[in-house]
């Protein structure tokens, strides 16, 4: 079987590959706390294994660097083990990476982010390194690209970090993340704030004022929603339709002009369009 | 009538209003392009509006800071006159207002944001900044904090950037930045790209991946949706929603313990709780 | 009346008016108390007034920019409501300004600037600015560029902020920012320092060292001067004064090549001329 | 079998495991060709190894933190697939780890450091780190650690990067990362340059000046030394020297004072002793 | 002669003198062209000296710190030998020397600066540094600090750069500069610019706007003035205010309370005076 | 004599002497405390003798800077009078005094370090700068280039900092800084630490782990070895081999092409060999 993974390679083994790939996919997580029963590497694992099946069901058009195991992660150092990284820190890894990667000849990224927490910062960096070099990136979080199984697959009101969704997909790509005998009843939640705080609850429940508060506020296990509850079988289905949009989204990215041809096209097209209105 | 602007006042002035005050307001916004319409400078206008008249209803509870007129536009740069800002200059001019408030003995903000594109970055700069210094953060935006009367006062499927809601909502708050003769039908919205890019939407709609685009390659008149069916009235209620939940987030934070307070405590809350069971 | 003000013109407009318009103008000022009689805000309200009846003047060959309504003023600190900018966060946000406009197509420069704080680091960072980009950039300041005007107007041997000249200017200019009846008589001037310590004075009377000082140690109620005594008629003046000598300063810039292009000229003609000489 | 890596533990099994350790290693590599027979991540694996066998031979004095995958391998971007970072990015990487585990009661590290190139700033930013916060740091990497066994293990006159010494110890700790099928004579040495210079070689050869180079100027298959004639019982015995030489060092470090107690108590020493010498 | 200049002094010799001074001394110029009749290092070398004969008058309150040999001279760049550094280093390399003599007592700092260029940052850094730390620090430049004589010393209209003030300074402290067989006629300057065009002129002639030119523009030879017509009776004359009037800020730097205890008394008494008015 | 110091030089001098000199010197070293013998400026005094003495027998082919007499010495900082310098801001210095000189033309530099601590961070600064410029650097100190001779003339086990191959060293080239009256028996070496534990020692007795030390730590006088049995004739000898090396090494330099055509056409080699080999 075909190798697509940067560090599973040798030089002359990239050289050839680089023949016909276009696409670089960066793996990004966190080392951080999700409750009682899941181990703390469980973001970065389940990016890693995403990006593995997604290179490997991409038919060469895409390589894979090596997991960053670390992420944005303040609202959770009230529990121990958790690593967190400063936003600048994340951002020059990542400027770092890509630049690399562009040195060998790939001007087209996906980060493979399994960490929500880090969609406090990806969106704007990467829109600055778009306009800086023209090159294409897109960001991929499971729970945003197979938000339908996940809301299939969610039983809890409140859910989102280390819920029954999160286990289970965990117990399908990484399965020793999981300590099936810490799994007990629902996380206990605290008494709730004022409806107008909203903070670290994903993104289409964000009604009202946005402000950081720490895990700690919100539950005192770490976790939300009922991870016990967890269905395998969603599981599997959340990562295939993850898998295969990613693969989708990887030839799209492959054929299409880079972001700075693109821009240029488009802004001549208005300008022309307009050229002649006042 | 009392003022509650800091740029309007004197520092004795200031001083008095402090012995009362506890949180201060600070507008944000952007100067770019908002389609043949609109005035460029309509997002930092509405903030500061939406600002003054949110502390002139708080009864003294908060102090307003002069507006940032800049944000972080970088995907409206196709089109003249819009200005934008690095994202680490607007972290460090926030930093600085903030800090300044502080000296003053402010240790409660409240970021009323009139651009949507200033939360690429926001959220993560907030969690810092609480993480940093203890003091409390929150962001508004029009769009999340009266999102049940943006919804009702949508008439397009694809809208947001410069569309019928936010017209109405300048035209009753600021209406000199809306040029009646120049609202046309609705926006010419390009050819569609894949469906699992998604860029500069509004949060909810951003199922599949995220990749930054610009405006130019959406909009060729670099508007969304259909400003000329903007509806006043929608716009006066959605002003009054926005700041009559904005006063209720001041009276709760200003009762609320700081950051460092709340979190130092639901920490030891969870510390305790979980002491005996390992 | 044609609109030369980005904030206040929609895209197309800005797009026409490029085509003419060759200097960009951006107002910089603070927002610092001014004693028990002057707001806050005075110091960018001049600015963007001077700003505003420069553009009007200039016949179309400058556009301006929105005002930066923060400087450098950690000598104001003690006196409550001021805000204060580090310099590299104000150096930023004008870098980010100029780089936005020469997007546009804008390689000529004036800040307006309103507060003679800001001239603490403005002369190095343009001096950088110049040669890492080949654009021209000027600053103006009233007590500068009028200096004439001022010298006759002040009634004080000790004047400078917040005094007579700057009242009568913002009566002129902004006068909604003057509370007449807060105007007593002359600043109450602290006893003096050793003659060789001299701060936040005006250029000319620097003799000696120079160290930084709080403004409450020179003065205790913020102001210098004599507030009390300003002459409206002078006020006129100092404003039509700076206003013609700095649309005389555009039409200079708008002809002259711009940075990169003389440097590069001179230094060939010293090179040419010292060539044979050793 | 006790658990001590971080990523492998969930929040209530490091709480627990912090009552009793008092060291955390942080395993950092590269990811950077290593000739025709190794891959591009043997050195984080090897790290990797080295710092799980280590803290599983501590009796629970030591937590292990996940690998940095990427290093400083400017010198290797001419051969496909090598990543680089900066070294401000990795000084922020490693300063993000530490603050991290400090916040969780860790004061003691050791930064496992699988490749020579990181050597080119760590000593420097160790210096830095510890002045700043007091805490202590120590690196060790295995061919200074073992520097007796690699002496024995070397075959050839000019050995280092991807040598038989570095592929036996893989052998034995990585096996997967060596291509037996790609392992020919001795890696290819290019002419050699003036012997004044010298550049990325082991420390104790640097004798005359230094400059960098890129490898490519050294060796035309990227690797150094003869690799074919590892044995892989000098790698079990390199293995196992470094593995107990760092357990002893772990147990003397957790048994002395931190870093800011040492050097304060080592100042009075002398201060007094010198008190009355002039 | 005991000895006051700490790189020719001896650990235990800087502990004694340390029981005693109050007061740090750093010289800081420039290396950069003073056109074809004075060497280079000229203005790091009158710092010097100036530095060497004020503390060798303080009676042992001022100790000396090795010569800054760089300064800030973009607009010399055009004249071959020139050496430059950005802002940021030179605040970088006061910071640490300031930083560094802080550690060891002191907390009173003269900046004795022999190049007028440093000026365009100097006060903004000396503001935030003390804002930041309570340090004292002033800065003395010759042509400030004995205004008097260079104005009686001057024959020519337009001087400054390299003038006859300048070379006579230099004849008396460090003659070997002066290449007196090179010293021609007037500076040959260019044609003037807009009057309204100020740039890199002593203060008090700053009349106008100001904007950032390069010496090329100026002068062909890169003098101004008519170094020729130097009085070396002033050049001592103006050494001996410099020193005298140096050491005189010493004695009061030295008994006035750091800028930390001044700042916060001062405000006290303002906010006591205040107290009962509003 | 002819002169090849910028400092001591006129433009024109500058000019001329561009014609033929290929390679820049820049002597970097510390202000830091050397024991109760040797002056604190020891270290730039002597990297500024040996640059002087290298461009006077290098027959034009190379250009002086001024010297850099401030270094990176936290491990110092315990004896009265050491400065020391952060990482980055000697970075920066060196970056502006390359970039000024590259603008005059220059492409090869040679950093005379006189500091053994510089080594802890120039190697990495180093390789960024060659990558980023593809100018070429090298650093010559003393203890490398002439290591033959430093063997020799070692009489201590451990040797160093300040020891006797230093003071002999100095005693040749600067022999104000020798003490003699204060040059007493052997450093007063503290209680040894774990063999484990290294630190500030000579690159080939590094051997165990490294962890950085104050030399507070090592020796209660600040100094290493017995440098009152220096022998001048070994620091004349040590002289002549570093000066006669460093000339040779500039006669390399100069000829050699700079680093970016020199790796562009290595990788050209490399990828025409094995181009098709897979």
């Amino acid at each position: 079987m075909p190798e697509y993974r940067l560090h599973h390679m040798t030089w002359p083994q990239v050289r050839d590959a680089l023949e016909y790939a276009r696409v670089a996919i960066v793996p990004i997580g966190a080392t951080e706390q999700h409750g009682p029963a899941l181990k703390a590497g469980i973001d970065y694992r389940i990016a890693e294994a995403l990006a593995e099946q997604t290179v490997a069901a991409a038919d060469g058009l895409a390589l894979m660097a090596p997991p960053i195991p670390v992420g944005f992660s303040p609202h959770h150092m009230d529990f121990p083990g958790t690593l967190t990284a400063r936003i600048t820190t994340l951002c020059a890894i990542l400027e770092d990476y890509l630049a690399s990667l562009n040195r060998h000849g790939l001007r087209r990224f996906v980060l493979m982010n399994g960490h929500g927490g880090n969609l406090a910062f990806l969106p704007g960096w990467m829109a600055e390194y778009r306009e800086r070099t023209g090159d294409t990136v897109a960001v991929v979080h499971w729970s945003m690209m197979g938000r339908d199984v996940v809301v299939d697959a969610a039983n809890s009101e409140v859910y989102g970090h280390a819920c029954e969704v999160e286990t289970g997909l965990a117990k399908h790509l990484v399965p020793d993340v999981v300590l099936e005998e810490e799994l007990g009843g629902p996380a206990p939640l605290l008494a709730s704030e004022s409806a107008l705080y909203r903070g670290h609850a994903i993104p289409e429940r964000n009604v009202g004022a946005f402000t950081p508060r720490s895990l700690a506020e919100f539950s005192s296990n770490g976790a939300l929603g009922d991870p016990a509850t967890y269905d395998s079988d969603k599981g599997r289905e959340l990562f295939e339709k993850v898998r295969d949009r990613s693969v989708e989204l990887i030839r799209h990215m492959a054929e299409a002009p880079t972001a700075d041809r693109t821009a240029r096209k488009k802004a001549e097209q208005i300008s022309a369009a307009w050229g002649t209105r006042t």
